[in-house]
Order: C-alpha cells, then sequence, then structure tokens
C-alpha cells in the first residue's frame, strides 16, 4: 500500500487507476487504509462539477474546456459518471474518444463511472475517487455527471463550483430541473443557443438567477455556448476561474472544505459501527430468520435497543463500577 | 402516552392526529416511545401504495376506489403525500374537498404529508405514519404519493401493492418513469384511456409487462380506467383485492414484511448510536470548530477511529481483562 501511494502522488497513472479499482469495488480494508493515507496529501485541487440532462453536451463543453486548462499548464483529473449506467471504467460518454485524444498529455487523467450499488454509494465512491486525483497532483478536478436528480444534487456535493448545462431543445428543462440544481448551480450554461427557444430559456433563467442571487454574495452567472463550435467556452472559463476567485476571498470555501469533513466523519463513523453490528449478529444469530422471528415478536426498536445495550451500555456500567 | 395510545387503538381521530404530529416533528422521545408501544397493534392492515407523475388523476381514482372499500365495510387511512410541497397536515393535492366529503365517515381517515426534512425522512415519517394507521385498525391503508422519482420508489418500499398510475397526455412517461418504477408496479393503471395515445401506452406497456412478469409468480395487471367518469375503477378495485389474495398465498408477502422489519431495525439501531455519538462530542469539543480543525489536521477516517474506540474498544478491552 506504501508503495502504491507513492506511486500515485508522484502521478502514475496505473496507480490511480489501481486505487480508484479499490474504491469502486468497496475492497476493505484496504479502501479505508487508501483513504486516510492519502489525507495529507488531498486539499489543493478545485473540484468542478458539471451536470445537465442528458444530450446537453456536457461531454463537447468539458472537451474545450480542456485546451484552456492546458494552455495555463494545469493538470486535469476528469471524472465521468453516469448514475443510471451499470458500466464502469470504461467507454460511457463518449470517453473513449476523448481518452484517444489525451492518452498521451501526462497533465490528463479520465475516469468514467456507472453505478454498481446503490444511488447513496455512487456520491461517496465519487468524493472518495476525487481526493485520489487531488492527492495525484492535479491543479482541477471535473466531475461530469449525468442527469439533473436526487443523486446528481448528492455528487454536486463534492464540487467546488457547480455549472449546471441546459439546452433549449427540452422546452420544459427548468421546470423539470427544479429547484434543487438552481439553488446549487453557481453558473448556468445553456448550450446549443443557436437553437430556437434559446433566448426564452435565458430570459427565464435570467429571471430565476435575479430572484435567487444575493444570499451568498455570489451572482449566479449565465453563459451561452454552442459546444460543437466552441463557441462561448472561453466565457465559461472565464466564469469558472472567476468563481474560484470568488471562493477563495469568502468564508464559503472553507464552510464546504468543513461540511466535507463532517460528512465523510459521520459515515465512517457509522461504517465503523455497522461492522461491530455486523459481527456481533453473526454471533448472536447464526441462523438470519430467528432475528427476524424475534424483531417480529418484540418489534424492532425493542430489539434494535436490546443489541444496542449489549454492544454498548454494560462495557459503560463495568466502566463506572 | 398510554392514554393517547389507548385512544388511538380505538380509533380516536384526534388521537391518531396528534400520534402523526409527533412523528412528522419527530419528536423525541415521544416518538420512540409511541412506536414501541403501538408495534402489538400493527401488522394487520393491508397497504396499498398508488403513484404516477403529477396530474395523472390519482386523486380521483383513490376517491373512486372509497366507494368500493366503503360499500364492502372496509374502514380505511389514507395517506396523500407530496414531495415536492413543504406543506403538511392540510389541503394538498385536493384533499381538503375530499376531507369535507368523508368527515363524518368515522371508516376514513385522511392526512396529507409535505417534505419537512431530507427526502429519506419523508419515506421514514410514511412508514411510522402507516404503523399508527394500522394500529387505529384500518383494514386498509393507501398511500398516494406524486411523482416517479427516487424518493417515491422508497416510499413505496412500504405498500403491499404498489399501482402505478399513467396517463396518455405524457407521451413519453413511459420513458421517464425508467426502470425502478416499472419493476415496482403491480399493477398498472392508464387513467384517462380515453385521450389520444392511451393505445399506444397500452401496447407498450402490455410489451413491457410481457417481458418482465414472471419473477415472483404475479402477472402484472393493466387496467385502463376514465376517473373523472368512474370507468374501470371496479376492475381496479378487483385487481388490488386480486394482488392481495396472491400476497397472502404466497411467501412474498413475509418476505415483505421481514424486508421492513429489518429495515426499521437498522435504522433504529443507528439513531441510537448516533445520540451516543452526538452526546459524546458534545462534551468532548465543546466548540465545534475544534472538532472541525481536528479532522481538518488528521482526516476525517482518522478522527472516526479516534472517537470510535474511545465509544466503543477501551470497554470492550477492561471486559477482557
Amino acid at each position: 500500500m506504501d508503495k502504491l501511494i507513492n506511486k500515485l502522488i508522484n502521478g502514475d497513472k496505473r496507480s490511480v487507476a489501481r486505487a480508484i479499482t479499490i474504491i469502486e469495488n468497496n475492497q476493505q480494508p484496504e479502501k479505508k487504509q487508501l483513504i486516510k493515507l492519502l489525507y495529507p496529501y488531498t486539499g489543493k485541487a478545485k473540484i468542478i462539477g458539471i451536470t445537465g440532462p442528458p444530450g446537453a453536451g456536457k461531454s463537447t463543453l468539458v472537451d474545450g474546456l480542456l485546451y484552456h486548462i492546458r494552455k495555463q499548464q494545469l493538470t486535469v483529473g476528469i471524472i465521468a459518471i453516469d448514475p443510471s449506467s451499470p458500466y464502469s471504467g470504461g467507454a460511457i460518454l463518449g470517453d473513449r474518444i476523448r481518452m484517444q485524444h489525451h492518452a498521451l498529455d501526462p497533465g490528463v487523467f479520465i475516469r468514467s463511472m456507472g453505478n454498481r450499488g446503490e444511488l447513496g454509494g455512487l456520491a461517496k465512491a465519487t468524493e472518495e475517487t476525487v481526493k485520489v486525483l487531488d492527492a495525484m497532483g492535479n491543479d482541477l478536478i471535473i466531475v461530469e455527471t449525468v442527469g439533473v436528480g436526487q443523486s446528481e444534487l448528492e455528487i454536486m456535493n463534492t464540487a467546488d463550483t457547480t455549472v449546471v448545462v441546459l439546452h433549449p431543445s427540452t422546452g420544459d428543462s427548468i421546470q423539470t430541473a427544479k429547484a434543487g440544481i438552481m439553488e446549487i448551480a453557481d453558473i448556468f450554461v445553456i448550450n446549443k443557443s443557436d437553437l430556437q427557444g434559446a433566448e426564452k430559456m435565458a430570459y427565464e433563467l435570467e429571471m430565476l438567477i435575479g430572484r435567487t442571487s444575493s444570499t451568498v454574495g455570489w451572482q449566479k452567472k449565465l453563459v451561452k455556448t454552442i459546444g460543437t463550435e466552441k463557441q462561448g467556452i472561453d466565457q465559461l472559463w472565464e466564469s469558472i476561474r472567476e468563481h474560484q476567485q470568488f471562493l477563495a476571498s469568502s468564508e464559503l470555501f472553507q464552510k464546504k472544505r468543513a461540511g466535507s469533513l463532517h460528512r465523510d466523519f459521520k459515515s465512517y463513523l457509522h461504517e465503523l459501527f455497522q461492522l461491530q453490528v455486523d459481527k456481533h449478529l453473526k454471533q448472536a444469530y447464526p441462523n438470519q430468520a430467528d432475528l427476524v422471528q424475534e424483531m417480529s415478536r418484540k418489534g424492532s426498536w425493542q430489539v434494535a435497543e436490546e443489541i444496542y445495550d449489549k454492544l454498548l451500555k454494560p462495557q459503560i456500567k463495568e466502566k463506572a463500577d
């Protein structure tokens, strides 16, 4: 593991890929060890989240951004997520093409992730993969995810700067995008802005932005792009940089980092507790049907309290004696 | 609390409303006590979940079902949920009208619930409210929820029989309804089946049903209704009864109950653990900023392990000595 970490923080792509596989497969105790050992090397990368409905043109925009990022000699890790796909590590979202483009560029690392387990699991795996790409030494990390549902919102929790990409052809996408996505967006992009309906959409968005802007001191931006023709990408890149500068100068960045430390802490603590519970249950009820029967007889609360008492209370009492 | 329980299990509507308020406000330790004390009186009601996109006509169908339910002298509790609404206890989903209709009928109890906190919270509150209406002595409980997203899927976990209501005017609703909803549906309803597109939708659904049916031994049903003209409601009611009979004669019912006991057990256990953690943290870090600072210095995993050790391990060691 020490060797893996050492190679990883020196930017070895093969080691990075191995680390991400450990995370994706939730391979314990390796994963825990990995995250713990990586921690000192994390916290430097700026994280950009890009989300929006399928077909909005996110991948093309990210490709466009890559040009600006590399021109400034910045290194970047890209995580491309499709929550609806069970497929992982490979060629979703047109990444194979991009991977070929950038395969020889040591400053770009791209990884696809699909949804292997429950939805919460994907958000967590993303957060942990971000840490790997951070420890790898990237200046920027782009998290690109398809869709505007609950799971995407969770994934976007990880981002410092959130870009929501819409396109005019889904007439009602502002409606369907719902409250949540409107709140988390720092920058809106109307891509394919030459299509019919773009003006109306821009107008509606400006109205929305006007209504929701001032809470944290950041005036949400609206950028119009035509990704396939590289139009508007420079404005988008500039808006992202502006938001990063804003974060650096405000308390918000510290708050975001504190929130993410807290979330991690809570979920790790519960993971440890759950391991203990599972161990105890396996001993106390070798036959799972017995546990179900007991719950059915006494009720779930009752059984939960009894097991909790066995795990914690008696020992506390002993200590008091 | 004993008085409340006593009145509640004898069908006193005011006590039922008070109990649900305790659940909605997550009032501790009353809620825990309530759920524990109600347990012996639960497990008899059949739970019908009804979901579908906004405007599909769910409320009208439920109204139509009420007629059949009451004609058979069955009692029913209805929980009407709008996850997108922060409003609760009142007049969402046209319930005020229904409430007026049935206000004097002692065999019908209706309650609206909105989304007060996080999404997971609503699913849990629904499960607990179902227990209250079950303990109240209802033969049937209808859980009606708007939408076809992740949160509605979670809510539908509670149901024995799940009815998914679609309407032809949303041309692509089978597409948008996605895999999840297709899997959980026991009965599909095409409401407003006189509208254009109903035939095509019925055809597509039949195809889907044909492909997904046989796994658990229940052949998914498709019912066409026109809720506003009371057409097809009797077939819907009959299909629901058929599914209930199927459940009673199969292992599936026991499996569903076991699954729900397990979920409760796990979430209760974690609730207890979290209370202990919160207490410990308040003592160890009266100033929350100190905790954040420590996590920032050592990493979340490290701090989680240390606190976990303090809460459990030393006591286990002492025991071993």
